[in-house]
């Protein structure tokens, strides 16, 4: 495949994805934080768009992709205004907040990959830019509601990233379509995160001794 | 109003009010932390340039702006030692911080719009710009003093710079001359955080279920 | 000297250095949180890499330099998969998590001066970017795993880098050539800084009264 072959029409509906998964990811950590509801708005859309500002940045493709696309700003707001009356009503909301977290995880990974491999990093340094991508957002979004990050702590998380990011970049050295290339990575990357939740498969935990 | 057209001399004067402003407040917030002097200026200087520098990287005009003036650094830095020996008399400085983190708000808030709006991004990225300006100094020194960030849990807080960013902009578009623009909607967050403030006003706040 | 004049040789073994540094410090703060393997590696090469990619970006120079030189992310993700075993046999580990952190801070802070004057940015500029690109790492590192930030609280800290990063651009003045600088000040750091450790050293704090 060509990496910059991919029809603009299939990246936006995956960022499109992606902006609204993250969104409510975002939405539904404020609630268990008691923001109000700008507040809200706030997180889902620094959690939506802070991944692929970080990759942009670290690229210097500047200036980011929301300033020459500001609709996914948007987008993510109205999610998060969406999402709170949905919520209020008493919605259980953690199964949630996993797989709306898991499809931007995957969704943004891929995409960082595809745009770093666009603008001619090597394949590594896609993959890791793929990895950043997908999970920067999720940082800001745990750091700033002082949740443990899931980068960090979750089971399989980021490693399900890696994992597709590096079979994204394979599968671009071959003839299948770039479109298929997309959804077959980020195929990969949710159903191993959703399969880690749901045996609560883990790595090896790292037990070094306490500190003082 | 030509939004480039405001004097340097006005526009010097606002980021110096901001960044002694930011400055007070992230003293503050370092001197109940039990910080010691050196940490109070790092963290002082932080939340003075954190906002206009991510401001810089996400709209690609880089260096970013303290890189070419310096002195904003000095100045944050400076108000930080002057800070601390005033503080140490036993103030009780709760109200002090909410009004430096106020008036850094509105100041750097319409300063991003302006920025934004003068390296020609359209009107609502201006806005968004002018947001993420004002509220990141305080997102730094919340994250990095370890207090529930203001932006997401402040009562009319980034609400404030955006009703203060959009009067900016659509003022923009008259005749009315730059430097009553810029005033005037500073002038706006301003009052509009303090009335917050002192009349408790808040937006709803959206309760979702706890998380596990 | 001729700040450019620094042999590329000598710049690789201090990168090298400090990313091994700092990514044995990661490790060992990650080990005590009790993250998977694969946390480990992220949250290590954060830390590795954070401070660099943070000084690049500001000063524009984008892409960032592990772009270009992917090996330090191997290099920090190598180092946290071997210091894992190291560490799980039971090691008591705080003494070598403020060793590897003191040598990272000293590296950094001194490679973070001498590319911001190798940019062409003023003496002053150059010492807030070093002290900067010192400190960030452990920033990351301290807030993703939610510590109080040793730039903040730790003992002659960022003053050690300040110190160090001063002395370098003083000597740069000189004659002495640049290999003997870049030694000299980074000795200076994390000698002030092992001092501090060992003689519990610290500067004033600032007490002012709790926040409500």
């Amino acid at each position: 495949m060509d990496v910059n072959a991919t029809s603009d029409a299939v990246l936006n509906l995956l960022q499109f994805i992606g902006t609204i998964a993250f969104a409510v990811s975002g939405a539904l950590v404020a609630g268990g934080r008691k923001m109000d509801w700008f507040g809200v708005v706030v997180l889902a859309v620094m959690v939506a768009v802070g991944g692929g500002s970080l990759r942009d940045m670290l690229l210097g493709v500047t200036p980011v992709f929301w300033v020459q696309s500001p609709w996914f700003v948007i987008l993510a707001g109205l999610t998060a205004l969406v999402t709170i009356p949905i919520v209020r009503r008493g919605l259980h909301y953690q199964n949630y907040l996993l797989l709306s977290d898991a499809i931007g995880l995957a969704v943004f990974a891929i995409l960082g990959t595809q745009k770093s491999m666009g603008v001619g990093t090597n394949v590594f340094v896609a993959i890791v830019m793929g990895v950043i991508t997908g999970v920067f957002g999720g940082v800001l979004r745990d750091v700033l509601a002082n949740r443990a990050p899931s980068v960090l702590y979750g089971d399989i998380y980021a490693v399900a990233a890696l994992i597709g990011c590096t079979i994204f970049v394979l599968l671009a050295q071959t003839n299948i379509p770039s479109g298929v290339v997309l959804w077959l990575s980020i195929g990969v990357v949710l159903v191993l995160r959703l399969i880690a939740i749901i045996r609560k498969w883990s790595l090896p935990k790292f037990n070094a001794q306490e500190e003082d």
